[in-house]
């Protein structure tokens, strides 16, 4: 491990490897005015949501680490305690990237960059037209972490209204991970488009798996099964009794018992790389049947 | 649009749609001590950085949407201000999920996920040897966003130590996003695994692209170029001047103005079309020698 005490690295640089790590980062893309109402608009990825109730999102219009200048967002927002947060998915990404530019004060990113305004019903700022999800936020609290340069500033965010494109809504009524097609940023000039990597892990929250490390030692210590077969095993409530898996054996896995009935270890190999892919297409109940058939 | 006020809206319906659109959300995974050193695992996807200087992590364990319990996680920061924030990799994602199952106060999700104890340098909860990141936090401030159930509450963390497994160093000296192979949570059951949509936007910082109100009106209102298209040809900072367009227009699309000559519309569909393929390739310089023939 390479070990790095913050205090030791100059702050860009630290700055690059916190962000290569802490990634992806979802994208805030802030509408806000100044005292005048003239418009600007930015990203930021140092932004996350942080409770339901009350709805909070908060981003950080952070200090520049070059030249300890601050945002035209971060001194909209003092001054105006209202923004708009926008959704950012991949058909915008070029347009959002080109509104990050360091513009004059007083230029209108929604022009510089070609999006649509949209008017708010409950603030002042603009939406973002072509945005699949706005918030309508007020700024509740803007807290300073620090004076220098690379200092975040938390701009917190109340929702007050939420705007969804019909179109991005599953069967289910909930928001559907591909078609809202939202990217991320990462370190350098890294981006990661969230549709292109979707899976998903079965996880009711309620229920109480029994652990890795009530997994039978055997099966636990495998060179063949990896970290995340073995959490998928510990996520299961019971094991299959002794009849399943007995039934199981003499059907589904006879052929392998009678090839390989004088040969344990490679009896115990052929059932572990069957384990491994009914886990890997997600059928755990048959995965554990064939696991406890050697012993059983 | 669908528009959502949120005092309307049940708390955990809203939660699924506040989840499902801020995201993609980075992944802490938080080890923890209760006063009598018993460590707890858990991880947040309500994370993200804030400040690179000072250097400041925030992480929510909220309380409960649906009884409005706490989490050991909160209890223990709000006794021991210590924690280790882990960055969670594919290859842990499923005992990463398994050490999310809520477990009696007291069990120790390292050992029920069968991950394994790193001692810390600077701060009593160990690390996850398994991850590619570790952070060693202070907890500075904890500050309730609310009292009902779904209310956050922000634990802020001073990085103290960052640990990084070189094998995720790519060249550069920087962390690889293809190495380090990320996962973040989206709405319901959703992961992304963030390599697998990687892509780059160019842009420096401090380069100023003419904007997308600077482009000529017949390639702005296009019908062939999409909202990306426009934002890489706006984030150009000059244009090519008229005797590169000339020369471009006599050697490589020569074959194009000779075959299209009688027919102005499809000579300029044919160079939007080709000015697409370019820019899809990333290649913005002669997208707009292509674009800008037309008129030359």
């Amino acid at each position: 491990m390479i070990t790095i005490n913050p205090k030791e690295l100059p702050v860009m640089k630290l700055q690059l490897m916190l962000q290569g790590a802490v990634a992806p980062r979802p994208v805030a893309f802030a509408s806000t005015i100044d005292e005048q109402g003239r418009v600007n608009l930015s990203p930021f990825s140092f932004f996350n949501i942080f409770s339901a109730n009350p709805p909070i999102l908060i981003f950080s219009p952070a200090r520049r680490g070059r030249d300890n200048t601050t945002k035209h967002t971060f001194e909209n927002v003092k001054k105006v305690s209202e923004c708009v947060i926008n959704i950012v998915n991949y058909d915008m990404v070029q347009q959002t990237s080109l509104a990050s530019v360091e513009y004059p004060e007083g230029i209108n990113e929604f022009v510089k960059a070609g999006f649509t305004e949209l008017p708010s019903e409950m603030v002042k700022p603009p939406r973002v037209a072509e945005s699949p999800v706005q918030f309508e936020c007020r700024v509740n609290q803007i807290i300073e972490l620090g004076t220098e340069g690379g200092a975040g500033n938390l701009v917190i965010c109340e929702v007050l209204r939420m705007h969804i494109d019909e179109k991005v809504i599953g069967e289910n009524g909930l928001i559907d991970p591909f078609k809202i097609d939202q990217v991320a940023r990462l370190g350098g000039d890294w981006y990661t488009r969230a549709s292109q990597g979707l899976f998903e892990v079965a996880k009711p929250n309620q229920k109480m798996g029994i652990g890795v490390d009530q997994i039978p030692s055997d099966i636990r210590l495998s060179s063949i099964l990896s970290g995340n077969h073995l959490g998928q095993l510990g996520n299961v409530e019971v094991l299959p009794d002794e009849t399943s898996v007995n039934e199981y054996k003499l059907t589904e896995l006879a052929e392998i018992f009678i090839e390989l009935e004088d040969d344990a270890t490679a009896l115990e190999q052929a059932l572990h790389h069957r384990a491994v892919e009914l886990l890997n297409a997600g059928n755990v109940h048959e995965a554990w049947l064939t696991l406890l058939a050697f012993n059983n």
